[in-house]
């Protein structure tokens, strides 16, 4: 059977995360499977590179499926998208791929980004997709945290305790901080990038340099969080609404670069 | 009475424009009017800078009103914000004017953005806040059809038939178009910038360059649609959920630069 991958965007707000629920909990890899059955009997079933939590979005998910016929990967995206509606999930590229290829596990890199909106005024537009904190926090301190945790290092302290990983060990290759103005106040995105992510892992950074920025921490103390490898010295888990999963990299890139 | 300025933001999908409407249409307006009414016995009227159409957003509007006793700016910002829930629209900033500045007639440039996002896939998060066309647009061919419209012009062929302007003849400052890659296809900015804009002038220039951009119309035809200085011979309006009110100048800018 052919295998296709899929790059796929979605709003996370009405789903109970990526992975398929219990009956009427909807999920995305529902809604892909939802729509995938209207063109193939079998109901083939979708595998994500990233099982992201309830309220988490995507802009470049990957995820592959076996389908009964071989597909122009063009007509597919389109015949996907058609059936999508009105979920907000959106089929970006589709790409024959080798039975070998795996979404999930043939990935080498993943990458999130986390909005945080600092500003007294209610967000407005970006409601349900970015956190918001009322005061300015400190961007240099916010960097100084976080280059403590970038590298290989045991990431207990920064795991939910019901992670399912073998190892907490992982290796971080990347924490950038950006900062947009606005027209009141300002936007902080944190950009992270590994070869995998523990359960809970970026927003419990996320919400321990939130402590850092606010000067309620300073900054040696993620290297101290970091290293008594003990889920009670982690900072506050921010909630999941800026958390976006932006790309997933693989050996070869299995897109042409874009679904146009 | 004390004068106050607001700055203010708003997502224009639930409203039916910024003014006033009959009994049970929600506009921006009724709502700013509806929180004041809770602070001020006597129900201040709430003056804009722009009167944007239905599904229209600001993050820069400008409005005044003048309240029964003198209010801390700081303190009337709060007050406003918390009455305004869950409506989206929010004050960013606030600041006691002279008695006679006017948020409309004081104006001296008001700045427009246009979001339109090229590609096949339906919009997720961005749906309601960009005008989406399938197809890609070339950017050159339409910044030489916009040069045809700066400067001082009758822009009768780009204005509404219900247009209320006692003059067509206004003057466009700038209108600059800016490329931004997505994932997948990408999105084009338009941003314009002038004293005063006629009725859906932002919308029917937006249209007519998009028409230049699929290579419908040569740029050269921008220039004779403006010459004929008749209704028919302007392109399609555009939707208005693209369009966003970004920043209106005043002589002296009323506020500090960030309500926090």
């Amino acid at each position: 059977m052919p295998r296709f991958a899929f790059l796929i965007e979605y709003d996370g707000l009405p789903f109970h995360g990526w992975q398929r629920q219990a009956e009427g909990q909807p999920s995305v890899q529902a809604a892909l499977e939802s729509a995938l059955a209207r063109l193939d009997p079998d109901g083939p079933l979708v595998t994500g590179a990233g099982r992201t939590d309830t309220g988490v979005h995507a802009t470049g998910q990957v995820a592959h499926a076996d389908l009964a016929r071989d597909w122009d990967p063009f007509r597919l995206g389109e015949a996907l998208n058609w059936h999508l509606k009105p979920a907000p999930v959106a089929v970006l590229d589709v790409a024959r791929v080798a039975d070998d290829f795996h979404a999930r596990f043939s990935a080498v890199e993943r990458r999130y980004t986390f909005r945080l909106v600092c500003r007294r005024a209610p967000v407005t537009h970006d409601k349900g997709r970015v956190w918001q904190v009322l005061n300015p926090l400190d961007v240099p301190a916010m960097r100084a945290g976080a280059a403590h945790l970038v590298g290989r290092h045991d990431f207990t302290t920064f795991r939910s305790s019901i992670c399912q990983a073998a190892s907490p060990v992982k290796t971080l290759d990347e924490i950038s901080i950006t900062e947009h103005l606005l027209p009141s106040g300002a936007e902080i995105r944190f950009h992270l990038r590994a070869r995998s992510f523990l359960h809970n892992q970026v927003r419990s950074i996320v919400g321990t340099l939130e402590r850092v920025g606010a000067g309620a921490w300073p900054p040696e103390r993620v290297a101290e969080a970091l290293e008594a490898k003990n889920r009670a010295a982690c900072g506050p888990v921010c909630p999941p609404q800026g958390l976006y999963l932006t790309g997933v990299r693989y050996p070869v890139d299995p897109f042409s670069g874009g679904f146009q």
